[in-house]
């Protein structure tokens, strides 16, 4: 299988990466990294062992690397009025478009340009942050759970799941495609913005009770938003949000993505982690009041 | 009449040169300015006109500063641990003790130590900054409303009003203290936390529509919490909003005291400003959420 990494960042590094080692073909397209690669390949440190891959397959544009049988899209959601341009050089006949990015909305940018039925998205649990060029650091997890746009379980979605569980990389196909997504945002939400807003870390965040607290209450929100939807069935608020909480409290100081944006000065990824699912929220009659005011917050200092 | 001014900030020091401009008898605690006053006197930068003064009276304690008629107090909230051993020292057998200091809570803990009948407690509407030592910068406005903590107009506060007033301060004495100090609240919340917590000023707030709106929703939730005491009339929620926002649109760029402590690493009056209204807003049924999870946010960036 062919496989085409769109947006080689943390997430798509590693998980390129880990599909490199374990035999894949895989065709990274890259800016950044791209002179470090092609000199000494790429280096991934991880608590599970680290390791280097001197050969990677690298291009500076889509239309060097060729038909695929399988693109993975990690682009920032902020770029995403390039993504159909990235995508479409790349595909075949049967080519599958999985987007691993963050938030709402990009599956249905996908299915739009290009056919709902190449279309499958996935949430990641993953903590990797970049390095030097050619260096991606994996601090922990990565596991991912991935679906159809279309909905339904597939053979395909079966298939690369399993691709992805035989090169370490924990994954499972599931039907609800919008329930992962909603899932996903119960931990994105709070923590994604308040780490950008405040410069705290999670760590920071869970071990200050009024903030420990915000953080519950923010996530409740979102599992109303979730479940006001016609998910196959809702998120068990209470015990989810738990669990997320439990997940996060061995996070060691670990700092989310949109923290790191906005520490290096790179827009956030507001529309899709907070305009977007508020949008719909609200469109099913729930109005998600403090994740509404953590947008307004966030997007007052993102530069004009 | 003698008058002592405890806390001779952006505010003590303004107030207390105007008084003294005005031939009053003023005696200011001093810390930071004492050297600079004693030496070259205090300097008023002023929109409606400079002024030096030659002659001012300084003192580094309570104790030297003897028996006054009127104790005015502009101490920071943060540190009311010491506000009762500061004004003891100043007290005669009739001495009336006015608290201009932010928030809730200050009347209360005078009355508790030194007795209701001798506490009056007034809102500042005051933009002014500290500048070099021996120099106080007034931005703009500085009206004062003021009223006894047992409530009732009085021919002191009349009296207190009329002298300010006489000395180019607007002030005026009202009957409902409770009623004021809510007002000015509904200032003070949002502006206050928000520029503190982003580092936006206040005309960056109001021309970022979501933040804007965001200001407006917590006006609302302070104007619900006043409204659900016992006040003498109700504060008309909308109107009352409506000139609030017209009136801090015409603060050019202003940075609230708040946000200034932030910047300049100083503790901020969070239980004075949202902790005791949160506690006496929820007393009454009326839970601020806006508030609370701005309440949060800003204990998260206090030093431990």
């Amino acid at each position: 299988m062919r496989i085409a990494v769109i947006g080689a960042g943390a997430l798509g590094l590693y998980y390129g990466a880990m599909l490199r080692r374990a035999g894949r073909d895989v065709r990274f397209l890259l800016r950044r990294d791209y002179e470090a690669v092609r000199r000494r390949g790429l280096t991934v440190t991880s608590p599970a062992g680290d390791f280097h891959l001197e050969r990677v397959r690298g291009f500076r544009s889509p239309a060097e690397m060729g038909e695929v049988d399988l693109v993975l899209v990690g682009l920032k959601t902020f770029a995403n009025d390039r993504l159909v341009d990235l995508v479409r050089p790349l595909l075949g006949k049967r080519t599958a478009v999985l987007t691993l990015q963050n938030g709402l909305g990009n599956e249905e940018l996908l299915a739009e340009a290009i056919g709902a039925d190449r279309v499958l998205g996935g949430v990641a649990f993953l903590c990797s942050n970049r390095g030097e060029p050619g260096t991606v650091h994996h601090l922990g997890q990565g596991s991912i759970r991935l679906g159809e746009y279309a909905g339904g379980l597939t053979e395909r979605a079966a298939a690369i799941a399993a691709m992805f569980t035989a090169a370490g990389v924990p994954c499972e196909a599931v039907a609800d495609l919008a329930k992962i997504r909603w899932e996903k945002l119960v931990w994105n939400i709070p923590f994604n913005g308040l780490c950008a807003l405040t410069g705290a870390d999670v760590t920071a965040l869970l071990t200050h009770p009024p903030s420990r607290e915000l953080v519950r209450e923010i996530m409740a929100e979102v599992v109303a938003g979730a479940n006001a939807r016609d998910l196959s069935e809702p998120i068990a608020g209470e015990a989810f949000i738990a669990r997320m909480l439990e997940l996060t409290d061995g996070m060691d100081h670990y700092r989310p993505s949109m923290m790191i944006d906005r520490l290096e000065g790179r827009p956030l990824e507001l529309e899709a982690i907070y305009g977007i699912p508020l949008r719909m929220a609200a469109g099913h009659g729930v109005e998600m009041t403090r994740t509404r005011m953590l947008h307004a917050l966030l997007a007052l200092g993102e530069p004009k």
